[in-house]
């Protein structure tokens, strides 16, 4: 165990640590907080487990995909977490974003700071089959929250479905039988007053 | 896509949502509050993924040791948390939760629910070496939530240096170098007064 590589490490692990505090809009199932990004990266890698039989590209390397979602949104500890829709945030994001990737991920030791920062612009980048199947994913599990907390932050920012389906539209890229659950889900959240037309 | 199979996987992965509102005794790493399960769960893969390299056994199926750590703490929801110095709760601490296994993860399809079961009961047995370091890990990250928190759990609860070496032992089942690394961050604990003799 080399000591500088090891405390690079520990430091790290300690840093990452504040995930638990970057709070995101989505609020968790029995509507009583918002939820935040380490529980939410938690959920979207089970998630993307059990639906990998629905990836549009059948031999997936799942392992990747995992580690992707697991890291995934850990640029938002300097970043912060912008909504879907919100438009202003958005423009700037992927700037913001890359940058905190070199910084979070540069307290590694060489080796896996370099590793960490290709999946996190990997999937950043929505090209590679892993990289379009993780979007699906962290696509889909705000809308499945939407659903049980009757659309909760549809009707906090007046989102209507037309721009639920814009925002969305890419979970197809990754699964079309994903796309469709979630085209039925809105379907029932419609009907059901929780997004309106 | 089969429409029982698909819900029944829906119904799990709602249901696995209350995770996040199973607390535990570790507070984060700013103080500010308890840590949950599925945010703690979070942390343990990503920890298990960098320290891959101080485990004992160098041909770990580091892959199947993700998926264990992502959902050993599940069965929580039904058995809930018993903190490791429960002296009483810990006497039926396994059968709960083996109970409670069989519960949740028949929830899924019956070739899913099988294989998270079978993950469970290895991860609970401690006998193959993947199940050695997944709990070496889970030992591990409360341990550095006591020193990022100047020893809350231990100081609450009255736990001495004797009690947190009996309790953390089996880590070098795991991994000797990371016992190596528990040992030299105890000593600092018990040097700053987080710990007490």
């Amino acid at each position: 165990m080399e000591k500088e590589r090891i405390s690079q490490q520990i430091k790290f692990i300690f840093e990452i640590d504040k995930l638990k505090n970057v709070t995101r809009q989505s609020r968790i199932s029995d509507n009583s907080r918002e939820e935040n990004d380490a529980e939410h990266s938690w959920h979207l890698a089970i998630i993307a487990l059990l639906f990998q039989e629905y990836a549009n590209e059948k031999n997936l390397d799942i392992f990747k995909v995992i580690k992707m979602l697991l890291i995934h949104d850990i640029v938002e500890i300097y970043a912060g977490d912008v909504h879907v829709y919100d438009i202003e945030g958005n423009k700037t994001k992927s700037e913001r974003e890359g940058k905190a990737a070199e910084e979070i991920f540069s307290l590694l030791p060489p080796d896996q700071a370099e590793e960490y920062k290709n999946l996190w612009f990997e999937f950043d980048a929505r090209k590679t089959a892993e990289s379009k199947y993780a979007n699906t994913i962290d696509r889909l599990q705000p809308i499945m929250l939407n659903f049980l907390t009757e659309g909760h932050t549809w009707k906090k920012f007046g989102i209507k479905s037309h721009q639920v389906y814009e925002k969305n539209g890419h979970i197809q890229e990754g699964s079309e039988e994903i796309w469709a659950l979630v085209q039925n889900l809105l379907a029932e959240c419609i009907n059901k007053k929780y997004l309106s037309e």
